[in-house]
């Protein structure tokens, strides 16, 4: 009824995102479950989980409309106080979410053609991601 | 314990807000289930799921907001690759996001009084949307 | 295998963030459940549901780029038809969004160390929220 898969990723930092549809194609196959929902989820406070047409042009675009709502070289309290730089990372995981529910039908992922699930690291440093694919159904 | 409902809509392009509170609604009366989670999810990358209070003036400013966040008429990569004008519709659909849960409890759900479902059409043109409820509970 | 919980909170109004994590990791306990998933909701269209690195600094931070992005003092016409001040809180509410799903393994909540989960009060005044905390599991 619940079959558990965690994922290790390594990032570049800042802005970089990933397809991580693939992972969530094979859990969803290694279930041996039928139907259900799948919950996709980044552990960490700078990072999100999402979906896109993951296209480069388009990963560009994103990462440019993140920066005018939370801009880099703004000044935030968080960088005062840890002497860090990554106010503004935080700011945009919370914004976007770190969780997401997919539903599967008859095994399939019910994505569409031009739709990818996406890890968006937001940290200014490359960081160990830990992804957990939690799948309940029956 | 899992029901699931395909529903089909045509919206009108750009901005055009649905009010989809009562097929959630009939879904879970359908089910027969009593306690249990509501997944809603849309197939596409430029459409999301959200709540709002389902109130005329307040679809629009909702609308403007979304062009202050990413406008129509900015400069995106993806529409210089694909000759296409929807840019901004993609960044919108991956900031507000695809999926929403929502609890039932005595097979009511737990929305507010003034809180509605929403499919949010961010594409420039009409669409034909394809919204899975998945029901899971007991 | 389904275990409900509603949380009621005395809120302080316009952008106050409360840390709920606890809430949600006695729920998990008292459900004697093992894996599964936790779904949060708040009832209502003027709060919301994230994540965050709870540090004071960040909460203000953080509202900072949401009047960036649906400032108060803009115009918005669900106050004019309601002579009302809070067009601001239900726009940041729906971007923001009102659900999450968090994982949890061997009854442990999949938090990072530094990621707590948050209520935000969007709202101008202060308000009764209550949040729902839906397990669901094995």
């Amino acid at each position: 009824m619940i079959f558990t898969k965690s994922i290790k990723i390594k990032t570049k930092g800042e802005c970089s995102i990933l397809d991580i549809s693939k992972y969530i194609e094979d859990a969803v196959s290694e279930s041996k479950l039928n139907n259900g929902i799948i919950t996709v989820f980044v552990t960490g406070s700078t990072a999100a989980i999402s979906t896109i047409e993951y296209e480069e042009g388009l990963l560009d675009d994103f990462s440019k409309v993140l920066e005018r709502i939370a801009p880099r070289d703004a000044y935030y309290k968080h960088e005062e106080r840890w002497h860090d730089d990554n106010g503004h990372s935080h700011i945009r995981a919370s914004l976007i979410g770190s969780s997401l529910t997919i539903p599967f039908i008859n095994k399939e992922v019910m994505l569409g053609r031009w739709q990818q699930v996406i890890l968006i690291e937001l940290d200014t440093k490359p960081r160990d991601r830990n992804i957990i694919i939690q799948i309940m159904g029956e």
